[in-house]
């Protein structure tokens, strides 16, 4: 068996997110169509993880396994002819045999985008989030520091996953500007449900100066963190393996 | 009489155009009915020129007059609410009483967004043109200065217009790379109907050696100019008063 993998770009607003659902259309699904149109066989696609509906991805990564060739050069293009033109195949390549896109992850990266302006923006509605408050870039990196390390992020994870090993490892989290755009970029080794958006939410509602990251963190109970930022900044933007 | 002037920024996508149309949703129209809500009366709205159905804007010029009085720092969050998110005042202001959003403009300035790369971009649909053909923006910037001046641009005019006085003084145009972004940016004090998007077209067509700028102007034919880029890359961006 040939074992392909695909590195995708997709905006999510119009999809109920990477997972096949009984309601609104999935990612997946989609993709799997234009693969299953292209090879003219029946496949089963699989994701790195779940991205929940109208979140983005720049590089998400999802393998099949195959019997048939084709030259993971063309292959985009192919099945970029296939797909509507929210979602894009950026790169395909023939991986060893024992390559899973979940579990031969080593870690993720995310980033998420805030429109930090009073005055909205046409051009990035449902692509970045709307935030009327002054973002101190210097203070919010100075608080993103704190979530670097192995730490229990127990606080950072939405009611209803049924996780319950919540030690993950942040190798990075950093916060740059560029004119009204913040964009937050995280790294870690596996990130629990909604934790990048209730970590952005945490950082925001902390510079406010009404919550301590510190003690949001010792307190290991989402009720003590910030909101749930909400989902259209957020885009899977690489996946580390 | 109080004149208001309001700057406006707005993704074309879903509208026909600035002007009034039988067919399809104008800005103008939903931004009068925005103004008339705010105003409590019927008010004319004179936009600085007609957009193309698809074209956008960053810097858009509109002036109405009003017996009544709200403050202009307040007004951009009153109309915003009632207009869809698509479109959205940036500024608002009280004008002299001879000011007109047309007549009075001295030149304007327009942005012409191009994705440079064989692979689609899921986030700039419909807010860039993709050209899969390298783009040398050296040469480019060469080719670009052939523009700079006052000049007969009748090569760069659309079939239909009714205009009959071609010369315009293009004040600059500058090309610039940001990954696989390539802006263009022109500015003129007044600009033919389609005149920028034949200007990119002729360019790129430039480019790839099969056309001369100098032959291209000096001929007064649109037939001699390379091809109309399309609506989605263009924006409005500024106007000069």
């Amino acid at each position: 068996m040939r074992v392909y993998a695909l590195t995708l770009a997709y905006n999510g607003k119009n999809y109920c997110g990477w997972q096949v659902q009984k309601n609104g259309v999935s990612v997946q699904k989609t993709v799997q169509n234009a693969i299953e149109k292209v090879f003219g066989e029946s496949i089963d696609l699989c994701g790195c993880s779940r991205t929940d509906s109208g979140v983005h991805a720049n590089g998400y990564v999802c393998h099949f396994k195959t019997e048939k060739f084709i030259d993971p050069q063309r292959l985009p293009l192919a099945l970029n002819t296939e797909l509507p033109r929210d979602i894009c195949v950026k790169q395909a390549d023939l991986m060893d045999e024992e390559f899973h896109a979940r579990y031969s992850a080593k870690g993720k990266e995310y980033v998420y985008l805030v429109w930090n302006s009073r005055i909205r923006n046409p051009f990035t509605e449902g692509l970045a989030w709307q935030y009327p408050f002054e973002i101190n870039v210097e203070e919010a990196n100075l608080l993103a520091k704190k979530f670097v390390g192995k730490k229990d992020f127990c606080s950072f994870m939405s009611a209803g996953s049924k996780i319950t090993d919540t030690v993950r490892e942040v190798f990075d989290f950093k916060v740059e500007r560029d004119g009204e755009t913040v964009k937050f970029t995280v790294s870690a080794d596996g990130f629990l449900y909604n934790m990048v958006r209730i970590m952005v939410g945490t950082v925001l509602k902390a510079l406010n100066g009404n919550l301590c990251v510190d003690n949001v963190i010792d307190a290991k109970s989402r009720s003590a963190a910030g909101p749930t930022a909400p989902p259209e900044g957020l885009y899977l933007n690489r996946v580390f393996y």
